[in-house]
């Protein structure tokens, strides 16, 4: 593919320093991209790599000092996003691999793919477009929107932890219920989410979550919500939409976060979180109060 | 299969408040029941929904105004546990799946039921009525007992981290133990299982593992032992029973956890934890010295 | 094998206390040993433990009151370490099983092992002598080096976790990138690591991962650095070599860990970390500051 500079400006609502005819055909990262690459800078720390680059066209949000066609944008993250999409298309190629286990009540979509060693049990739907990859395992009563991806040994509709200890041993508390996941879902690798006891485990359009994340029995997550690795949601808990959730999060049973909340890398949230709200700690606390007890401490510990 | 309400608190040991011959055909939650099903009141944030549910009849442990028909029972959450299991019964159809990859040496029991894509490797041993799930992996050497259940993507058995740095490499400890597994234990899914370097990694009887819960090699768990999802216990930890550890929880090597003693969610246990005492923070301490740490922090704060 | 303790010594530069000629023909743990039988201690813990071991000989770094024959070692875990791959070589038998599905485009290098179902995608390289264990998923790109192993569940080159949310929904960064693992490399059950964005994920020589932890895109990790169990790494971090990374550890992103440097189990690493430096907490701090500031803790809650 071959874009110009302008092209490229016109699609991104952006402003040219330089070239606007320059022709580019690739992006590459600072260090590597050559004079007919687009680079991009969405991160001040890579200021000085910028002033270095030998790419013909860097995409930033402020002007630099820079023989290299520029394309100023408001926002360099997203105006990034945008160009990727436009250089890498990922076309699905439908497949349904001869080594993927399929129970015979599945319903699938037009234009799926399954991957080689996945497991799908009874009175699933795999919806249109979406693409399972490699040795993921969904049980029965799972239903799974259009448009989604399901990365490698990511588990879906496994029990719930629902056990109550007695004298001399421990009951199970069956779990009988199912996961609906929406449309345009995209789960990273190993993750786990629990089919609910009774009711559904419920993921909304548009949720991302990354790698390793372990979503619980009963817990519903709104639309538009990212949830970095490892975190892990606890049963019950009701997650609103547009939240953004950092790594390693654990967050307890029973709880609300509400739309548009933010909870900071490896919070441990114990209380509801209202919406708009910033939280971060362990225990989680607003923010700021997190950010002055960390200075009270310092300097406590100077004395 | 249907129920009175009379079967149903004589099954409990309950109190009836209400149609004592009321016919119960299923269980619900509280928003979804209807006049036929019994619904449940295990944690008073629900409270209000319990009023104003549809379900036929209740099981909570105070009463409440209502019309529906109310049985109490001391432990709302153990009686529910009971009706589920009333209910549900899982009936395990066993079943070896041809794409199984089971080898010659292992010791399969009676009626065991090994899920699509299993490996197991040699001189394994699988208890009478133990389900694994498919996509699960199990290294040779290991022994699982009866009536378990291994949910997919777990892997039992891989090496431990024994590594030893030196000048210019890392020299490699071969782990050359197994792993031991007693009756009645459930291991959720994505949990990873190591074997003992020369001893063996041991899991007591009725012990119930969450999703990505991670046990290195050498740990010791007593029996009735309950961990919540994505914790990890390090090598050579002695764990005792009825010990309930909290998610992502993370205890160091070489330590002894007490009988009944509790590890709140997110604890990073760095000290012994004594018999029956409840830890929480990160260090872990005593809970109520880590709750008088916290008001003391946030009173600080604010001046 | 049968080794004289005299032929145990000089392999460890030891110093022998006892008979030089006894003969040994196994390791085990000081509970399990038998008179033919060499055992060690690598932790004074068990120091009562070797005070009643039946073991015929002993690894340990000081002299204990004991009739065993002791040999004195500088560092008995790294003798404990030799003296392993002394007893137990692992032997690697070449295999690529039936179930496991490889691309036609892989390079696969002589001697490799490949489990059952693992798959790998187009365009990997797998280098001489691998292990890759069963059930594990190699993306696309991936190229692995000589002497590695891979364990079960391991997901490499997932896409890494690049989403800027819009006003009503989330657009995706597609995932580009590469993943390039060195030699000698040792990667624990269910790890998770991301593919880069545009260049590559690399992770160097001598690299060991324990089991459950996530390296996500654009992380490099110099040589012979070591990661325990179910720690996490946040995209575009540089981590130098010979770290030492504890478990459950999360590092955030676009950050630098210098060489040698230290960081305790469960810490939120915020900041960079200096060459030699060691870090401990949540926030990660220079250690010492961390533990002065859990003994002002500790002293005001007790006023």
């Amino acid at each position: 593919m071959e874009k110009s500079v302008r092209e490229i400006s016109d699609f991104l609502d952006g402003q040219i320093i330089g070239n606007h005819e320059k022709k580019i055909i690739g992006i590459a990262v600072l260090e590597e991209a050559t004079e007919t690459e687009i680079s991009f800078v969405t991160n001040k720390k890579y200021l000085q790599k910028a002033l270095e680059t030998k790419a013909g066209a860097l995409i930033l949000s402020e002007k630099i000092q820079t023989n290299a066609t520029q394309i100023l944008v408001k926002d360099s993250y997203l105006a990034f996003a945008k160009v990727m999409s436009l250089f890498f298309v990922e076309n699905l190629v439908p497949k349904i691999s001869q080594t993927a286990k399929i129970h015979k009540t599945v319903f699938l979509g037009k234009n799926v793919f399954i991957g080689e060693n996945v497991f799908i049990g009874e009175n699933c739907e795999i919806g249109e477009n979406t693409k399972i990859f490699p040795n993921v395992t969904i049980y029965p009563n799972t239903k799974i929107g259009e448009f989604c991806r399901i990365h490698s040994g990511t588990v879906i509709g496994s029990d719930g932890f629902g056990f109550v200890p007695t004298e001399n041993s421990v009951l199970k508390i069956p779990q009988t219920g199912s996961v609906k996941i929406g449309d345009f879902v995209e789960i990273g690798a190993n993750c786990t989410i629990n089919c609910g006891t009774l009711a559904s485990t419920e993921i909304g359009n548009f949720v991302k979550l990354d790698s390793q994340v372990h979503i619980a029995h009963n817990v519903k997550i709104g639309k538009c919500t990212l949830i970095a690795a490892q975190t892990g949601i606890s049963g019950s808990t009701e997650i609103g939409k547009f939240v953004q959730i950092g790594g390693q999060v654990g967050i307890g049973g029973h709880l609300k976060i509400g739309d548009f909340a933010k909870i900071g890398g490896k919070s441990g949230v114990t209380k509801n979180v209202k919406e708009n709200e910033t939280v971060f700690g362990y225990p989680a606390r607003e923010i700021n109060l997190t950010k002055k007890i960390e200075a009270v401490l310092r300097k406590m510990a100077k004395k």
